[in-house]
C-alpha cells in the first residue's frame, strides 16, 4: 500500500487523486511517516498517484497554442507563484530567462502538443532545477499562468485559442514590456486601490467572493520592470489580508 | 428660403437635418445653384441647418473622458479620414501633433464637458485650418475615431466610459505606440489577410455585410510607425473594393 510507495519515492511527497485534483485540492504533501494515515484517511478511497517532491529553485510554465495545420508559437516562460497549491503570482517574462531555457520548454511543450495531434492553447507547468526544467503538470487549455498576455502580449492566449480552433493564422505571442499578474483571491481589494494605478489592468469575473476562490486578476504592465514591480506590491499589499488560499 | 441662406454663406455649403444626421447620412453638399432644387427636395421636410464649407487642412478629433467627481482626462488627437461622409481610417496620435494643439483641442472639449457637466466619453471633431481648430462635431459618447484606444492605449475609452459612470478613478489615457484605425465597411476582406498581420487586431461586431455598412474595423499598432502605416496599407489593399462608403 502506501507505505511500500512512500519507501520507493521517499520522504517528503506529494499524494495526490488521480483526476480532478487542482489549486491544492484533491492532494496531500507527505512530511514524515505519521502523515500517511491522515492522508490516507483522506484521500484513499479513490485511485491515487504516489510523487516524490521535488526540490525546485522555482516554478515556471509556458503556454503554447498549435493550429489546426500543426502550425505552433510559443509565449515566453513566465515565473509562477504558489501559495498552499495556489497561483498567487505570475511574471512574464520570468526574470533572468535565457533562449536557452526558452528553446528547452517550448521543446517540451512542442512534442506534447505534436504527438496529442493538439489544437488550441496548452500549458506546461515546469520545475526548474539548476538549468534542467522538470515537468510538473500539463494544462491542456487556457490557463491561469497566461492570463498576463490579455495585457503583455501582441496577441492574448484567448484569442489564439480561438483562433487554433477556427482554423485561422496564430497571432504574435510576443510579450510587449513586462507584466506581473496578481491573482485575486477569496475577496476583492478596494478597487480605488487598483484602479488609480495606471499601469494596473484589472480583470474580473464576476464570482460571489468565498475564501480562497479566484474571482479576478490585475494584469501591471509597462516598459519598466521596477515600475510594474512596485506597482504590483502596492496592490499585494491592498488585497484582503484573509482572502488568500485556504 | 434656401436661396436666402446660401446667399449668407456662400457657396460651397453644407444642408444638414437639424436631427438624426451621421455618417454623411441627412446631408448634402452645395457646389453650385443648381444643386439648391435637389437637396431641398431630398432634405425639406424637415428643420435644417445650413453651414459654410470649411476649406479644411485636416480632420482631427479629440476623445475626453470625464469622471463622476469632474475629474477629466484626454487622449491624443487622432487624425481622421472620411470618404463620402463617412470615416474610413484614424491614425493616433496625429502626426505631427504638437502640444499646442493638443492643449487647444483639450481646452476645448474639457470646456464643453464641464458646462454640460458631462459624466462619461465624448469626442469632438475639428477641423485644423493653419494652428486654428474649428469645431465640427460633438459626439456625447464613446466615438468611432476613439476605436484604436482599444489596442493603442493604456487603457481604452470604452472602459473609461465604464469607470466614469460607475464613479471609479479614470484610467490613463496615454497613447502605446502608435495606431492606425482601419474601418470595416461593407463587408469583410479575407479575415487571413488580416490575421496574418503581427500587429493587426481585428474586432468584428457580428452585423450583416451591408454596403456602406460598418461591420468592423481592424487596429495596426506597434512601436514603429513605418512598419504601422505599411501592414494598414496591406490591409487597406485587401479591403472589398465594393465595400466602401456608398
Amino acid at each position: 500500500g502506501l507505505t511500500a510507495a512512500v519507501r520507493a519515492t521517499g520522504l517528503p511527497a506529494v499524494l495526490k487523486t488521480r483526476r480532478l485534483g487542482y489549486d491544492g485540492k484533491g492532494q496531500r504533501v507527505l512530511r514524515s511517516e505519521e502523515d500517511l494515515d491522515e492522508a490516507w484517511e483522506a484521500l484513499g478511497d479513490r485511485a491515487l498517484v504516489l510523487e516524490a517532491f521535488v526540490p525546485f529553485e522555482r516554478e515556471l510554465s509556458i503556454v503554447g497554442v498549435r493550429g489546426a495545420d500543426g502550425d505552433t508559437a510559443f509565449y515566453p516562460l513566465v515565473e509562477n507563484v504558489h501559495e498552499r497549491g495556489v497561483l498567487v503570482r505570475t511574471e512574464a517574462p520570468a526574470p533572468g530567462l535565457t533562449p536557452a531555457l526558452q528553446a528547452a520548454a517550448e521543446h517540451h511543450a512542442g512534442a506534447i502538443m505534436a504527438s496529442l495531434d493538439y489544437v488550441g492553447v496548452l500549458a506546461l507547468e515546469l520545475f526548474q532545477v539548476g538549468d534542467r526544467l522538470l515537468a510538473n503538470e500539463v494544462a491542456p487549455r487556457v490557463h491561469n499562468s497566461g492570463h498576463w498576455s490579455q495585457d503583455g502580449a501582441v496577441t492574448c492566449q484567448f484569442e489564439n485559442h480561438v483562433r487554433a480552433v477556427a482554423g485561422l493564422p496564430l497571432g504574435s505571442t510576443a510579450a510587449v514590456g513586462h507584466t506581473v499578474m496578481v491573482n485575486l483571491l477569496g475577496d476583492l481589494p478596494p478597487l480605488d486601490a487598483v484602479l488609480r494605478e495606471p499601469l494596473a489592468h484589472l480583470h474580473l469575473y464576476d464570482k460571489a467572493p468565498r475564501p480562497g476562490r479566484k474571482i479576478g486578476h490585475v494584469n501591471v504592465q509597462g516598459a519598466d520592470r521596477d515600475a510594474v514591480l512596485a506597482a504590483a506590491a502596492r496592490i499585494e499589499a491592498a488585497l484582503p489580508a484573509t482572502a488568500g488560499p485556504v
